[in-house]
């Protein structure tokens, strides 16, 4: 394993998994030992001890949301960046033992953010079927070989080509447009540089158990003309009705109307993650109006040193 | 089947579970069948169908969060309503075949939810373990028995009198006051009578991708003075960034400022779910100040009908 | 004078001010008989006791802003209505004695409202003048023949035609398009008919002394979609710090977002003050995003009315 | 004059206003020239000119609310500053020349100010008086005794030590409490040094004609928790519709909170004037929320410093 220190990617396996195919993207990962982990608190000790020098993780789906295992990791282990998101399109077939047809499948075995995904498919075509879970899509399918319990697999395509499985259907996905979003985990504190087309995530707990305190923390982006791509609430964990919440904000730190957005953010928070500045997946570079222009900021402060006396910087 | 239409009780079962523990605290429940199911579609269908009268099924948890299934379901299963909600505290033993010993344990079975809510206890007794998902606490520890996957099982406190199984740790959650809200769910339309201690559950839809939508959405309550006990947000699933709103609203439907908060929404928003009015199951009397007051509302209309020269009401 | 009861006009004199050339635009005062008064309190008396079926009189000009002693008689006056508006462009003259050259001139004498016109060309052509206030614009060319206080005079173009008087200079105005709005006022409760071109006149109290009440005043036009044309703060004149204000709002009474922006004025208001709905001057349709439509508050009532249980109206 | 160049104080004369009662509170200025000014322009002229060191002028009273002339005078006039604030208790009294007694008075020669605050008082006592406006209060009286147009006046108590006239009427003011607000302008840029009890002076353009505009500037405030004591709109004058603000913030330019109010305000409106921090009149300390100490502003810099890699300042 020393050889490995400091130079392995680690993503959730086994091989196989969207994770893996995640990280095929990564280039500056290829060439470099990968190591399969079985879950996303193996993932960040591997990072944090730096067995690895990054690990890659599922965060968000478009079906099921928030990966709330990796938000709450990611809200609990110090110190770790986000330096680059990775979209993995995601589509799922239904696989068995050879021999097994559709009619025959009474319990399927599979992961359960895949078998959220597959709902509506399963209650048209099994209605009246179980759902053993799994603790990864290739382990559903695997599991079929080793084990009687579940009849079918939720698995990824391809699949057959690793296991002695056959394809009863496809495209079960209720979404032909799924996707999953992917992000490289890390622990530099070194920012990567800003694209224009960037994305910040930030984890941030309400000071208190009222409605309004959502409504104050919107109004810090709001009024930086700052967007926000996701929001997803989770809870704290300590009582009913306390929450954090998982942001992503369009822009860089280094954009002057997010600095000043995390700047009033942490005034107003007992606690503020920054999770790290990175270039988006899609390269869609952000919109704002000319009035949150980095200038406005810089020429503000000008103004302000010059009533205060200050000399200029 | 037939002679339970309509008056038996359907609850996530097997036998043991915590949503059993909650449907031993609706009196009207007692003394009548009760159904246990595998998951939450069949619960709801139960009720759709007339099978049962109502569902007790879980909502949220303390440590967790918001039973994201149970959520989606509400959202797409139409005309159901909540008519009560109950509080159960939640811990949890490790169980084992007799002659396991903690150290011999290396896949522990759980329901994930039950999983998430061990984390830390797991990762400082059994850093190295793995995780065989399970379809409920029950269901775990039953197929400890059953099958060889798994060396241990997280499970209900008491599951020793129906299983053959030994504890091999006590309070393994990690928040010792952790708490699981359920809610029964029917198909009926009369709104249970205001308590002066109620509930409203909303689904709400923003109408676009921004974060301005939600800051709006939060005004329609702040401007009213009800104040939210939970807000969750739900991919609606088309597309990445897209929501919904899973709210509890602190007050009644027949509260005046509650049901012009639901105007308000249903004003803004491409679809409001009204999921129902009930009772806190912490029966906490609704703190709000005078210029809410129902008598105000009631004032501000009979003073615009004068302006408009209608008859009063 | 009872000839003229309930039909004759009224307005700030004498003939020949700003105030009778807006009166000219007003239909049906043609032919009827109008009284000259001498302040604002004696017209809305004419109103009140029936002397006279309405009152002109001036509520705003684009310079000087907002006439202080008419808001105030609104807001402390009971029972008044605005029933129209029209606008009069403003220009003005400096009069003098025959003889005298704009060399002599060391005193002007000019009705405040004029005088804040003019202050720039004054400053700069009679640097060192001093101001003698006079009471209306008319008054103030007409007391230079009587008196020999002032030796010059701002008045209203024309004026030389009605008085021993030489023109100085001509558009002294310090804005070439400078205009002011006249108000119709009468006693009737009926609103004039709905023309989609409308305004709604107010006047709000805020319920305490801090800058929250005001931004919680302006939430109530803004989350119903109603822009603002004129908002004027005016001290309630009790302490300092407290205020009311005027308010003119984009819309009718008749429509459903002005009607609901209403309801939540007056249950957040220790005082509002309908002065009227009614069509405006320059008949600019008003614009306002569809989700604001008529038709959607009536939607969502009927909405409210079936969770309710309520028959539909 | 030469003598008293850049060591005189302006006031609005003559001997005798409210606004030399001002003065007199004015430690530094007594024993130093005074120099009595017809109005607020030549009162500013002298101190942009350097004849003075500073001016007294009255900016706000609690009945007829901001002096417009004073603050349109402040919006225009470049380079000027606030440095304190002074209250006079306001009374007035209604004077005549001898032998004239209530039942004879037709005309009231009253400054318009000083009118308006009589207001309540002649409508009950003089109901069909006509009013003549006088230049200051003191004029008024003088007039009386000069010129025969008027039957009596409304004046500073104490008025007939200095003229030949006799007291109608005592205290017929609207309010007892009355008062008004004086503030010593110069051209110095240090701002006095923060006590605690401070204002700070400003006057801001909106960058549209909306009212969301006016919301969105005071959540430049709310979101620092900065109250404000005074808000007024003022015309800018070119088209109507168009504002700026006179504002007063609780708090010193010195205050973190009130330096980022600064720099948001600035970001978003086109035309910021700051006319200075200075002491309160009544030396009431500022209250604000802990939230908004400074220390929480300097901390957050240094998180924000951590996190962009900069060193600590």
């Amino acid at each position: 394993m020393s050889e490995s220190r400091n130079v392995s990617y680690s993503f959730l396996g086994p091989t196989g998994t969207f994770t893996e195919a995640a990280l095929t993207q990564v280039v500056e990962a290829q060439g470099k030992p990968w190591r399969a982990v079985n879950n996303v608190g193996e993932a960040f000790d591997d990072v944090v001890s730096g067995r690895s020098v990054a690990a890659m993780i599922a965060i968000e789906n478009s079906v099921d949301g928030g990966v709330s295992a990796t938000q709450d990791a990611l809200a609990s282990v110090p110190d770790l960046r986000i330096i680059g998101e990775y979209l993995v399109p995601v589509n799922f077939v239904l696989v068995a033992r050879p021999g097994t047809a559709l009619a025959d499948v009474k319990i399927v075995n599979a992961h359960p953010v895949a078998y959220a995904q597959c709902r509506r498919w399963l209650e048209s075509n099994l209605p009246h079927h179980g759902h053993l879970p799994a603790s990864s899509n290739v382990a559903a399918a695997a599991s079929l070989v080793e084990s009687g319990q579940a009849d079918a697999a939720i698995a990824p395509p391809g699949i057959e080509k690793h296991h002695d499985v056959v394809v009863l259907a496809r495209s079960i996905g209720d979404n032909a447009n799924a996707v999953t979003r992917f992000v490289l985990v890390s622990r530099t504190t070194t920012v990567p540089p800003r694209t224009g087309a960037d994305k910040t995530s930030l984890i941030v707990e309400l000071p208190e158990d009222r409605s309004g305190a959502l409504l104050e923390m919107l109004e810090q982006f709001a009024t930086r003309g700052v967007n926000l791509s996701l929001i997803q609430s989770r809870p704290i964990g300590d009582a009913l009705g306390r929450y954090r919440f998982v942001i992503d904000a369009d822009g860089h730190i280094h954009d002057e109307r997010v600095a000043d957005a995390l700047l009033g953010l942490r005034r107003f928070s007992p606690q503020v993650i920054f999770l790290g500045s990175y270039p988006r997946a899609d390269k869609q570079p952000i919109e704002f109006t000319s009035r949150y222009n980095d200038n406005v900021f810089i020429g503000a402060r000008a103004w302000l040193r010059g009533l205060l006396g200050e000399p200029a910087v």
